[in-house]
């Protein structure tokens, strides 16, 4: 049987949508790292009665642990370890050594802000994150809010703060507490899989789950998600270690019916497949030439650390006057084919290569909308070229559907597919 | 007294971290509009009981409609239509007539794979998704995916597919139904205001709300939510119509206390306002010449629809080589410098105006990391310069705490209100 738990974010501005939460995802990562069950996350606002509400519907879900995000913070409407001190039927009580590590936390950070600071308020405010629920184990902050583990009726309550920088080291010091490693000794260890395709539609997926099945695949102890993400197919799987044979004759009647469009069996992302593929060895470097993903697309070749090694640059050719000075794009091309058309994309992409001096090119030109259109180009018109330096080519052009956003975010995913086709040596 | 609803959204993926949510915050800010207080968001896997649980905690809260996304497609884990008829006491019935109006889209669909198709699967998947609770209201499929209106014991259930494209269009129709009004009859309408500050330290705002209560400032009947977002303050404000002169002698203490640091008071983002004022008239161009943020600031600049007007484009300049070639920083100054240097992000900006002859330019170079600090330069040291051709020029050297894709994201903030300033003419 293993451990289970629920997720409490708190705040109004993540209720309100004003801002999106990035810590109950995290959350639930290292959950099921840890082979815990995570039944709920529940997002509240900054009202006690509500957060109070939350806490009790998690408990009599019979989760062991609860893990609360958010209201630690120095201010007024920063309620939540009032609340789970109430919750678990304990006082609060100031502890003086922690108010005194706050003050020096606070000391240091003030050197940064030029402006007056209000003494007294921030002197209230470091009284008030010091004030900790009887018997509670203290976590030490890194920001200004220490976290809290709080054990309560039958359910211990792990207490941290919002910001993810903060709330992320915390959780890594809270596992080497006493109090959490026993409200979390249930836990087993659950394997996670994820296999990534890149094209067939999600129907298909379903069918290939209900042929297997037929063919006696054992399938009942495999918990299978399956789901749309920019453009791809993510197959995520949950399973008790025991249950390996199966997930192994699963993935083989996927790979049987999908071997082609499956690009990742280990969970790896098309972002860390090239940037392997690149560093090679031998290292083989890229440069981009983008207009409708206006800087997106190197962004995106650049998120990950370590990309200085292949990444040599990009050119956001907006205007037709960038692409002809910049990318080198004869404008007798654009006054021929128009901007967005496949000849200027192969133009893009060997304008990329030769001016940044790059092994591999990619060019992409397109209409994002949600202006643009015309009956032969409507919105969603994107021209891709993935090219290597005086050798093979891939081409796209291709009708996205959805927003600007999502035209420009799943032209990049695009991109690197083909990109990693051309780095396999699978042009065609 | 203002309605209530409660969120409640579906999808393993979703609760296990896998893809973010982006269909809550957005149903929060349309509750908002009309008036709607949301109580919580659930979020739950593709299990029937916690689906069930959940619905039956909104509904004890005593919420008014409960929303559902997710969980309609057309695979054995979508489960919600079901969960929601039993919750609501309602037999699950084939409607004919919608099966045939969803088979007529699939088919419509079907001409983009060119792989082979399942008949039987594709069949009864559409069969599936025409099996509605009796009684409830059908909303049109925006893709494949009808949704419904379910009326239950005390309780309206709104039950929404999961893409975000879907669920949007279908939310707008949903308004128009006889059911879903009748839900939201006692629906007020509520105000909000933003204002949004670059500068001050949070516990500074704290500071002014005491300071405005004590001189006097009537804040009981706001619901005021202040956060920290992307090295921006942002004070939320949300307040029954009757209160608008306490918002008003709020939001002219605030002003008071830090005028110079509030550059927005109706919920403007830095981006629409840099967009407003490019677009002048006279419409003046912008480009980027950037390092770290590796095409992100051309990204940003880009997102807004119509941005061609005024971004003419950027050079992503990874590499030294590409400074020098491609935005013409002299290699000199590179070497003796450093091309972290408030010199190079002068170059990098002149060299934008200069390859792409744009009004304005945009410098940047940085340490993003985690590799690449030094001593002297640590990981988020960032160098910006933002420069009028042959006039004004506003320079930063920042120390930007948090991790490579924090450290990217403020530098394009910060770029942001620095050509604000410039814009404005306020460079010195």
């Amino acid at each position: 049987m293993s451990a289970r738990a629920g997720i409490v974010i708190t705040g109004t501005e993540v209720l309100s949508g004003i801002i999106s939460d990035r810590n109950g995802p995290w959350l639930a990562g290292r959950l099921r790292e840890r082979g815990v069950h995570l039944a709920h996350t529940t997002i509240v606002g900054d009202r006690p009665s509500d957060l109070r509400a939350a806490l009790e519907f998690q408990a009599r879900e019979g989760v062991d642990v609860i893990i609360t995000s958010g209201g630690l913070g120095p201010t007024a409407d920063d309620l939540t370890a009032d609340v789970v001190a109430e919750f678990a039927g304990r006082e609060m009580q100031l502890d003086e050594a922690l108010e005194r590590r706050i003050a020096a936390i606070l000391e240091r950070l003030r050197a940064r802000w030029r402006g007056e600071i209000d003494e007294d308020a921030m002197r209230e405010g470091t009284r008030k994150q010091a004030m900790v629920p009887a018997g509670a184990t203290v976590l030490e902050p890194v920001g200004t809010a220490p976290g809290l583990v709080v054990p309560a009726d039958g359910v211990t309550v792990l207490v941290l703060p919002g910001p993810p920088g903060e709330l992320q080291p915390m959780w890594r010091s809270a596992l080497e507490t006493d109090a959490l490693q026993a409200a979390l000794a249930g836990a087993g260890v659950l394997e996670q899989r994820i296999l990534r395709l890149f094209g067939p539609p999600e129907s298909e997926i379903a069918k290939t789950l209900r042929v297997a099945e037929s063919d006696g695949v054992p399938l009942d102890r495999l918990e299978i998600t399956t789901c749309l993400r920019r453009g791809e197919i993510e197959i995520a799987t949950v399973f008790e270690p025991d249950a390996t044979d199966d997930y192994a004759a699963f993935e083989a009647a996927v790979l049987e019916r999908h071997g082609a469009t499956v690009f990742a069996r280990d969970g790896e992302t098309i972002d860390e497949l090239v940037a392997a593929a690149l560093l090679g060895p031998p290292v083989r470097t890229v440069a981009v030439a983008e207009s409708c993903t206006g800087g997106l697309m190197a962004g995106r070749l650049t998120d990950l650390a370590g990309s200085s090694a292949y990444v040599l640059g990009g050119l956001t050719v907006y205007s037709n006057e960038a692409k002809a000075s910049l990318a080198g794009v004869d404008p007798e091309l654009i006054a021929r084919h128009g901007a967005v058309s496949p000849e200027v994309a192969v133009a893009l992409a060997d304008g990329a290569i030769a001016r940044l001096g790059a092994d591999l090119g990619i060019g992409i030109t397109g209409i994002a909308g949600p202006g643009g259109g015309s009956e032969e180009k409507p919105v969603g018109t994107v021209c891709l070229s993935v090219a290597e330096r005086g050798g093979a080519r891939v081409d796209r052009m291709l009708q996205l559907p959805g927003s600007r956003a999502m035209v420009r975010e799943r032209t990049t995913t695009v991109a690197l597919h083909l990109l990693r086709r051309l780095l396999d040596g699978r042009a065609a």
